[in-house]
């Protein structure tokens, strides 16, 4: 056991080996945001090269020490011509390495082009169940996807992926994880148990083309604010088959529940997504094509992510697994680790440095005892990271605050910007890094001020309220093709 | 001078004497709101009347004390298909008392319901100035009017008013005045000194002729949450002309403020309202007209009415003026009340009980002093409150929720829904209410959940961020039209 842990060891970028000692005595609201007065020059350099690329001039003379307000207005100015996404290039060649065969061996520091793209695709998706979900507890559909899983994409903004949705599925907890399930205020709703947990996705040809392979997506939607989780959930490991194996009790539980009076949740999120995942693999094979895995999430759905990950490696053989996941709490205890690398799962963690959910359950007794842990080896209730790490720092980019903003570190949007802007763990913040920096302030207030976005900017108008004739407010029905439907009596794609 | 004090005292409702001791004592944060249990009751058995009411049907069987969930339910729809404005009477015969003339004697006691829509109506065009103001910061037109004065109403709802604006006006500060200006956090900007103050309108021809002569409205725009003035204000005094006339230092300064090298207050807001004034006064009085002035604002802006309404009676004799304010503080001294007693000046104060904003300034030492008052007589450098009250009661609306929430008290919207209800001091609210519940929630969150309202609805979406070609979010320009012009350079209406 113990060489099999230093073999996973190895696996992890330099860059978190460093940082990892400095992580081992800081509490969990102690996350240390000193001003780094150095690299926010370096800021105000790059910043000011950037905006110098971006007009078409090369900078000559040195650069102030402070960036003018008008530089800002500017940047801003020239940025709104230059579009955000670029010609994407074939990477079939590479696939296997980009799905983690070789365990990122050599990808991430420097992070590589064609990964660090396809990273942000699989953000992307995590971020896009955010982005579609029903938080409106006066909605009906409260805790629903607004929209139906055909058009999906397109009304997300998401419609040249390449992907096409196959099915939604549902989750329901039997023990009280708080904070997760949004529950309508209504008496009369789409469901009073289940929430939407997320969606399976599959390459189209031409992008199963450019990636070498079909690829089938799961993206797992998370939560918010999970910060409650911490104190109930620190110590609840439970065992999953036979073994040593533990994990956390309630990602368990929202994975594994269901009941026979639910309307969603007859079956489990577990069964919904192995069904539609078997289905999808015989497919495919069958039809004499390669196959790969792909599963994602942020938060909490990185770790539903792993728990996922871990049945389908046991249930399908031979497929390639990749997870990767943004943020994500840790999982399981060291043979829980030991088995997804046995069975052949490829992990990476995207984690920023400042963000205190990674090293959530169990933050105390790791922090603590990770003195014993090199002393002891392995202690198997011990909660423990799998996988390759690609460790983010929020001072790497120039337009992030500093201060300290636990929800705004956390948020997914904070990691896909940290990530396009991220070369090596020695490199300033990518020049050419051209994906939308306003998205950033979608739900949080992280960008700095002068780039004149609006803080929380993602709502609708009037909270969903119109008028209507008669001159009252009311919230109009959601269109009949956008309410949720039970997916078992519902056709299925491809 | 102690006469004219107990003649004006007379005017006031008589609730709002027996409502006024129980305030002696209260500190500003001291507002109690007790659970009612016997209004509550009241407001479950009137709710379930105007449920039966809107469907049509009669009570036989008693109510049950608690409202159960559903029949909210049933009220929000059987709600939504009710027109909120019914046909408008001809009030011809009544204006000159629906304006004031009398004192508001045997009108508000119970409440006409004429001079009821009249407040709402005025109120309406209060409440317009928010929801048409530019917050935004991080606009280059932060601090403006978002529509131009010719598409205004329309923008807003209130096309159906029968009145055209003819004029905006603005106003800076030389002092500061703590929260008050709204300015943009960028270099380039409409303005840096002058907010959008409010707007001049008349009323057409049809309208005209059902309110009985050509009414001149000025609508001052407030501000949302004035509670920093309270420390600030409330001992400085200074006196208007040469007599004991005394107001408030702060308002002054904004009534009265210019500056040579501004763009829009070369002139001072007093300057720009009054010349206007007298322009209109002058046209419709050349035509043989009846013309009336109303002046109307909330918080501040019922302040700044006052104001202007002094100055109007000076400077335009025999002119019937009308103040009509919301939820508005003291103003200025006993000699100020005497003098716009004696100048003719006609004031309605819409106070609702537990809004602490009409205390101000000067709550201490009027709230402390009160005693000392009925001894001595006017102390000229009291603040105190000026003509008749209409005095509003939380409690008596069923659809609010209780608890403590001042600046939901202060809002608007909260007032105009109470007015709406409001039938006499003593008798529950009105069951033909039929004004939309859910704008109360506009900008807080006072209503009951049942009623499935979402709290500070009012909302842009994605706060005017849109996506352009380039699939980057930015703002778009404003419509040419929109952007806010120097009205000196600007045919105006009529």
């Amino acid at each position: 056991m113990k060489s099999m842990s230093s073999t996973i060891h190895q696996h992890l970028p330099l860059q978190s080996n460093s940082c990892r000692s400095t992580r081992k005595n800081s509490g969990i609201f102690a996350v240390a945001v000193e001003p780094h007065h150095n690299l926010m020059q370096n800021g105000a350099v790059r910043l000011a090269q950037k905006l110098s690329n971006l007009v078409h001039h090369h900078l000559e003379t040195p650069i102030p020490n402070q960036v003018q307000y008008t530089d800002w207005s500017l940047l801003h100015k020239a940025n709104e011509v230059i579009p955000v996404s670029s010609p994407k290039e074939n990477v079939s060649t590479k696939w296997r390495e980009i799905h983690g065969a070789m365990d990122y061996d050599n990808l991430l520091d420097p992070l590589h082009p064609w990964l660090r793209r396809e990273i942000i695709k699989y953000g992307e998706f995590a971020q896009s169940t955010y982005d579609a979900f029903d938080f409106d507890s006066f909605s009906e559909y409260c805790g629903s996807c607004r929209y139906n899983r055909h058009n999906y994409f397109d009304k997300l903004g998401l419609g040249n992926t390449g992907y096409n949705v196959s099915k939604y599925f549902y989750a329901m907890s039997h023990v009280d994880v708080p904070q997760w399930l949004e529950r309508s205020h209504l008496v009369d709703t789409w469901s009073k148990d289940s929430n939407w947990m997320g969606f399976i996705a599959v390459s189209d040809d031409q992008e199963s083309q450019r990636i070498g392979r079909r690829d089938i997506v799961v993206s797992w939607r998370g939560t918010v604010a999970p910060s409650e989780w911490y104190e109930d959930l620190q110590r609840k490991l439970m065992p999953v088959g036979d073994g040593e194996v533990k994990v956390e009790y309630g990602f368990h539980h929202i994975y594994k529940s269901k009941g026979e009076f639910t309307r969603y949740n007859k079956t489990s999120a577990s069964e919904q997504v192995m069904q539609e995942l078997k289905r999808l693999v015989n497919l495919y094979r069958s039809k004499g094509e390669e196959v790969s895995l792909t599963i994602t999430g942020h938060s909490l759905g990185g770790a539903l992510a792993l728990l996922n990950a871990h049945e389908a490696a046991v249930s399908i053989p031979d497929l390639p697994i990749n997870v990767i996941s943004f943020g994500a709490p840790r999982v399981g205890n060291v043979a829980f680790r030991d088995e997804l690398h046995h069975l052949g799962v490829k992990t990476l963690r995207v984690v920023v440095k400042q963000d205190f959910v990674p090293r959530m359950p169990g933050v105390v007794l790791n922090e603590s005892l990770k003195i014993f842990e090199e002393l002891t080896g392995e202690l198997d209730w011990i909660y423990t990271h799998v996988g390759a790490e690609l460790r983010l720092c929020l001072n790497s980019s120039p337009y992030l605050k500093h201060g300290f903003n636990p929800a705004g570190f956390h948020h997914l949007e904070t990691y896909l910007h940290l990530i396009d802007g991220y070369k090596s763990s020695k490199s300033t913040f990518r020049q050419n890094a051209n994906r939308d920096i306003a998205l950033v302030n979608k739900a949080c207030g992280m960008l700095r001020e002068e780039l004149r976005i609006p803080e929380c900017w993602y709502q609708f108008e009037h909270k969903g309220l119109v008028r209507n004739s008669h001159g009252r407010w009311v919230k109009p029905r959601r269109d009949l093709e956008d309410i949720p439907h039970n997916e078992e009596s519902m056709p299925c794609f491809a």
